[in-house]
């Protein structure tokens, strides 16, 4: 029985060099639009494979329609191969409309492991998961189905839409893992970095759909087995946008992804 | 008599549509090679243009091989005209070589501005500038030609290559300015955006050549005249890369942009 993300993610060549056949499978999506960081990842697929390398290393999409269930059809092009990286374009498409473009650099991040290490982001002193708040798929005004493909346990103070006042901080912090126990790989931690609900929805403003404009994720580890701990926080809202930043470590500790989002204020 | 940074961006239409000639002028570069952050406004001038919108938004762009000063075509095509923003591609080649590829969103801030404002982020308290230490051009081992088109002054304790012991803070914030007081606008803060050098100089490791494999850049705001002032700062060198993020305020105080690159680490 294949794991929910891997046939979710499934692609098929076609006759044609660089394009795939595959499908934005249902549940992985917010009032039935997909998850931006599912469709970086089936997108990212194709590219990484048609590459020849194993790893997304940075990938940058822009968002240019919300994307329904459905056939679509991904290509991916190569725009040089280097010794270490591979450069890839990418592009998602469902009947007519284009609904992602991307840019990315694949290479083996096992073989550049080692070296010179230094980190001073660290990863959040989360509660055990028994003590946080699963996040839940039924809300009042919205149904988040991707909440019962990648579950999430958010620090307790920093569950969305609790009721009460708004803390007016623009975090949240919590553990993910997929709903069938799949392990993650660099492939799966693109859906986790844009995986969370918006952490804007803590600061006391108009709640709504948040569309990206443009995410990049940077894959900086293979990540262990294990739930991951994630932290999520938006510095600046101004002039109609606002940035969001993520950080995933895996259960060892290891930081593994680091994403930022541009995306439009929600429109009350 | 034009400004440095115009001419240095100059592009004239050819008779392909959305292929631009230029020229990688002398003088934007580090021992010869040139800041990619001017390239990248190279050729967001010519995707800007393309796109018909006044102001670059988000602009990524992977970096393929160096730029020498010579001759360069820029390409810039539309993915996608929305209400908002239009979506373009670019590529920037030079002989029959491609240097930069480029994806990035063009709108209109100022059409844009106002609406809910949040931001944590705050500007550094700088020293003023003739308390700064201003970057040199001449080095031992480098020539940093770049410091004689964009005036930059560090914060005293970060000047980079400084005698001593390295503080092992990879952080270095400072004032910026164009040499010949050309007021900053969107497209020149992609300049100041890559324009420091980069602060895991601080580290204890082996300095080196930084080779930038993807940067992003979201202009925020449109810059007030006079200095700007900059905070740049590398959180994880992990695996053979290295992240570094920038922080541009205006001389108002306005969070004008915000910028992230991934680059491998030197090789000693």
């Amino acid at each position: 029985m294949p794991f929910e993300f891997d046939t979710a993610t499934q692609l098929s060549p076609t006759a044609t060099p660089g394009t795939f056949d595959g499908a934005i499978h249902p549940g992985w999506d917010i009032n039935g639009n997909a998850n931006g960081g599912y469709l970086m990842a089936l997108a990212a697929r194709a590219m990484r494979d048609e590459s020849g390398r194993p790893d997304p290393i940075s990938v940058t999409a822009h968002y240019l329609a919300p994307g329904p269930a459905g056939p679509v059809t991904v290509q991916a092009a190569t725009v040089k191969t280097g010794r270490q990286l591979v450069t890839m374009t990418g592009s998602m498409r469902q009947g007519g409309r284009e609904l992602l473009r991307l840019l990315g650099s694949f290479g083996d991040v096992a073989a550049m492991s080692g070296g010179y290490q230094h980190t001073t982001l660290v990863a959040p002193d989360l509660p055990p998961r028994e003590q946080c708040i699963q996040h839940s798929s039924a809300r009042a005004t919205v149904t988040v189905a991707l909440a019962d493909r990648l579950h999430i346990w958010f620090r307790p103070e920093q569950v969305p839409f609790a009721p009460g006042p708004k803390s007016n901080i623009a975090v949240i912090e919590g553990w993910a893992e997929l709903a069938d126990g799949r392990p993650f790989d660099m492939l799966s931690l693109l859906l986790v970095a844009d995986g969370f609900p918006p952490p804007v929805f803590h600061l006391d403003m108009p709640a709504g759909w948040v569309p990206t404009i443009e995410l990049t994720v940077h894959l900086r580890g293979v990540p262990a087995p294990g739930p991951v701990r994630c932290r999520f926080h938006s510095e600046i809202v101004q002039n109609g946008f606002l940035q969001e930043d993520g950080v995933v470590w895996d259960s060892n500790g290891q930081l593994v992804a680091q994403s930022r989002q541009l995306a439009l204020l929600p429109r009350s």
